[in-house]
């Protein structure tokens, strides 16, 4: 029996989500409390590789087990017990053998969070950015709004990356400001290429302070320069929010 | 000159507001900064001793300097840059030389943070208590009304208080819960007794779990009797919200 789990973690004391040499990773945390359960050594597959310091409220992996003898709507209680308190289980569900929850993704959706306030908010630090200045929101959203749709996105993609192809489709893409002066982009798509969000974010941001026009967004993308693209942004406002899959196991 | 700092804070690797001998407090922080800045010893006195754990968004310190040589425009930011990023001040004023941060209080709102969700939420769980169980919000706020208006207060005081009189207004209480699955009890009084809105957030929280029922808030009151009351709640869920002067310096 394949299970798929949906994880939250917040992100900041872990090397990110795949499991590392000489630093602890989120999916060690969960195979040693599924190690622990099963008493034998236990593996998962992830939706989502997120990296140091990014947060999940919606992050999927799944693993196999023949012999679980925990009831599945149990299973999320159970696990949080053998987990640390950053980490949290909160769905498992059978998923078929062949599901994979990295290739069967239709779609993910990523927020970045910025505190636009005079200065700092400790309750809000470890999971976002600070950003002092006075931002134009309403340019922050019609740029946003141009990320929208089929694009090459090679100049919203870190260097380095092994990608075949920069082709990513992103469904929405929306900025908004709520009372507590927390700035969110909340953005949807197929895929993601390496720190793709965390450099349309920046852009955004950019947008916000005026160093870059909302109509310009599409100049950039065809451009295919990262160098015109914005900033890519720190890890602790990121939040992996949410992938989801064809068939609603 | 004497100076108002308003400071926030997360409390979670603190032991409260006060100095204490073997342990971090805030307030050791502040004057450490402070310290630095003007190159002598400096001291605090602050609106509310929060306890161990407890966070603050609107935390009040005073302290004197003749020859401050920082705008107070500027001192914020320059004080920021002193203080680890769990400490945030949030503006400074001057204020008469007779004025004291915690008898020229008029009033003070804390906020109490319940996550009700059926599994806790990681980002979270710092800045809030987690119950997993179903809450009657409607009878949650019934109850909360219940406790505001001029009541002698010693159900809701922990055992051992020093306070000379249990009297105190509260002038405002309710609960909401928002579309993230918060529910914040908001309470505003003329002053709080040791462990008050904890122990007032716990009666609220069994009202919301049928142990208790809303109508028999004013029974308990009158009782005056630590026993009949909710649990004292943990410091992680608790925030000082803010501190009011009569006169706006």
């Amino acid at each position: 029996m394949q299970i798929l789990l949906t994880i939250s973690y917040d992100g900041t004391n872990y090397a990110g989500w795949q499991r590392q040499e000489n630093a602890v990773a989120v999916q060690q945390k969960v195979e040693e409390a599924l190690t622990a359960l099963l008493n034998r050594p236990m593996q998962v597959i992830a939706a989502s590789r997120t990296d140091s310091g990014v947060h999940a409220l919606g992050q999927r992996a799944c693993f196999t087990a023949a012999d679980l003898r925990v009831p599945l709507i149990k299973l999320p209680i159970v696990l949080n017990g053998l987990l640390p308190p950053d980490i949290s289980i909160t769905a498992a569900e059978a998923v078929p053998q062949d599901f994979n929850p990295r290739f069967d993704a239709v779609q993910k959706t990523y927020t970045y969070s910025i505190y636009n306030a005079p200065y700092p908010n400790p309750l809000l630090r470890r999971y976002s950015t600070f950003a002092p200045y006075s931002l134009d929101i309403e340019n922050m959203q019609k740029a946003a709004r141009q990320f929208e749709g089929r694009h090459d996105f090679a100049a919203f993609c870190a260097t380095g990356s092994s990608a075949k192809t920069t082709v990513r489709e992103v469904y929405a893409c929306n900025v908004e400001k709520d009372s507590n002066n927390m700035v969110t982009m909340t953005i949807t798509g197929n895929a993601f290429l390496y720190n793709m969000v965390r450099i349309i974010a920046g852009t955004v941001l950019y947008v916000g302070m005026g160093k870059i026009h909302a109509e310009e967004i599409l100049t950039i993308i065809n451009a295919k320069d990262r160098k015109l693209a914005g900033k890519t942004m720190p890890p602790q406002g990121l939040t992996l929010f949410n992938v989801s899959y064809k068939i609603r196991h």
